[in-house]
């Protein structure tokens, strides 16, 4: 089915918050099988919400309404529901009972709840049980469905309440691949024939130092199709690519440490813990990952990785040598059977014409050898530094596939 | 101006992807003064797209489009406006001529780059020296911007170019309020008198370990109410108040670090490097940090740490004394002024009875004396790292003030 989501909200149109909702929303809807064909975004108006309401009617098979049902004086929807689609608000008894007989709340507290019992004529409650319980009004034949703006709380009433309402044609098959070392166009150039097939239809979405191709099926497309353009794609990416779905590189870099019963250490500089921090936000990594060095400064260089003051001044701390160093001494200290060590500059300060912002040495020991590779990213400091973390854990990636 | 925001992408609308381009923009043009009216989004459809930019530029004084100006074949915007407003694709030269003498890339990138010097007729690039250039187009007296989809480059051709082009009314005031230690509810219960006032408006939102509140001006607001309602504000927040707008935690003890010339050191190990990547995204940091240890395994508290084997044995190295061990030793180790370390149980495993999933203690260091605390976090693995590493944080910051 065709649908439309709408968010309300002031904090919405003046960007204080990221609506994640209608994101949420529009994933399931699209796993579900629908298709949601726009999304809309107004502010905590009348006019507005009931503008944009009857024209998503107009539209669409069904909709989702999120934000504006609370119980505060900026919550508008039903009455911008009164007014647009002459549907005025109607206490529901059932719901009025269950706010007086909470627990907990103070009577002030409850009184202003009591709101969240004033429904628009016709409409039906999704879950009583719920603290926000959301609604349903089917107005020309279309529903039409009013969620609360909390992610957690829409997403609850979405998958329970409101998937199961709506009749699902077919599951969409989609796949997400995630690579890094491929230009987003050097991707497109090997997929591009797979797009003149109408049975899949593919999205490039760069994303940090890496590449997402997305593959979905089409109206028109079987599993067998599906299948053999996943086939494609595999061998196209080759191994640039890594995982596929949600998997992280680091999850990915996991998997093979594991399978090869090996410990991973880091030594970093110009990353400043990112490496680490998105090594260690992976359940489980501690069987493969023992920790390391943050040698932000060149003093901890000295004294946590005993990188040589000779080398750091002849060479530079920004330099293959003390990245190979780095990386050498970590392995030595922590016993870790593989180690990775970047350093670089990061900016926006710091640079200088022999080495610019964006320059950055990777150092990496494995197998009683050491080596390093030199990069040179563009990009803010926040870019150059996930570039910089991007690349070093597809290094140890790439190192570990060869053996 | 009132202004309308569409976001192009069928990452968007099959929520594969949060939409944060749009809340960027929205949130710079409500700072500027303007009033975004509605924002929407549509899938990579020449079709969909045409509509809703017509619509678009039939009610606003000004709209801004991101994404589908890339490379790849689904791109569409300039096929979208072309057929919807009449404005076929020309080649701009000097844009051809800038991505032809690109020094990196290969001939096949470069060929397929060339997609980027094609611009609606009438089209104006607003800055040629960008990555991505982006665009203004005025059609019926409507300026129409086309910003690439990346945030952070739509962000900087918006603060540079766009804003510059669009007169001002009145800038609107705005201002957030960031905040660690007290509960929503609590702060609510602060500032709900000043709610009554109808001259300003505030809003609060969880974030992580943090809360924010924001404190906008309404039409009928003027100067001195805003800043009456600040000191109200400020009066209310005390000290659990770190910073205002984008200012973040770790930003805030860079402050306090500099201005008291001390340096700072992390001893990590549920965070994984969390802390030290938080605080090395702060531009400058190394002014005022050295660096750090992960010591994710037990084998790296002893060895690069130093604790002692029978300390980590006694008490678990989920402990008050191993979190202060791992502080000290940091410490007499690398010369820090003040450290931080912490220990706990992130999850989803691990967790005991006695110290369940959760539990995390936090070992402080400063003139020559040594302290823990313990705490005890809900939520999910990334969620119980945050909320450590933003106490952790906190916890410098106030020691700091006290000082």
């Amino acid at each position: 089915m065709i649908g439309e989501i709408i968010a309300i909200g002031d904090e919405l149109t003046c960007g204080r918050i990221i609506n994640s909702t209608s994101a949420l929303a529009a994933r399931e809807l699209f796993l579900a099988g629908h298709q949601v064909v726009a999304m809309h975004t107004v502010g905590d108006s009348v006019k507005q919400i009931g503008d944009v309401l009857k024209q998503a009617i107009s539209e669409a098979d069904f909709v989702i309404v999120t934000g504006g049902l609370g119980p505060t004086t900026d919550d508008l929807t039903n009455e911008a529901v009164a007014a647009a689609l002459h549907r005025p608000a109607t206490l529901n008894q059932e719901l009025l009972a269950r706010i007086r007989a909470q627990p907990w709340g103070d009577a002030c507290h409850k009184q202003s709840l009591e709101k969240l019992a004033w429904l628009p004529e016709g409409a039906e409650v999704l879950n009583t049980k719920a603290q926000m319980s959301g609604h349903v009004l089917v107005h020309d034949a279309v529903p039409v469905f009013f969620l609360p703006g909390v992610p957690s709380q829409a997403a609850r009433l979405l998958t329970e309440t409101v998937l199961p309402r709506l009749a699902v044609r077919k599951v969409t098959a989609m796949r997400l691949y995630r690579t890094v070392g491929l230009s987003e166009c050097e991707i497109n150039r090997r997929l591009v024939e797979l797009e003149q097939d109408g049975s899949t239809s593919i999205g490039y979405y760069p994303a940090g130092g890496e590449v997402h191709i997305s593959l979905s099926m089409t109206e028109n497309g079987a599993d067998s199709d599906f299948n053999r353009a996943d086939q494609c794609i595999r061998t196209a990416l080759s191994d640039w690519l890594y995982g596929t779905d949600q998997e992280s590189l680091a999850e990915a870099v996991g998997k093979l440490l594991r399978a090869q019963n090996l410990m991973l250490a880091t030594a970093e500089s110009c990353t400043g813990g990112l490496i680490s921090s998105k090594i260690t936000a992976v359940s489980g990594s501690s069987e493969w990952f023992t920790g390391g060095v943050v040698a932000y400064s060149n003093h901890l260089k000295e004294v946590l990785l005993a990188v040589d003051q000779d080398l750091l001044r002849s060479h530079g701390a920004v330099s293959g040598p003390v990245a190979e160093a780095m990386a050498m001494n970590l392995a030595e200290r922590t016993g870790a059977d593989i180690t990775v060590a970047v350093t670089g500059i990061a900016g926006p300060g710091g640079g200088s014409e022999e080495k610019p912002v964006g320059t950055v040495y990777i150092g990496l020991f494995f197998k009683n050898q050491v080596r390093s590779i030199h990069h040179h990213f563009c990009g803010s400091r926040n870019e150059i530094q996930e570039m910089t973390a991007t690349i070093a854990l597809d290094l140890v990636r790439r190192e570990l596939l060869e053996k």
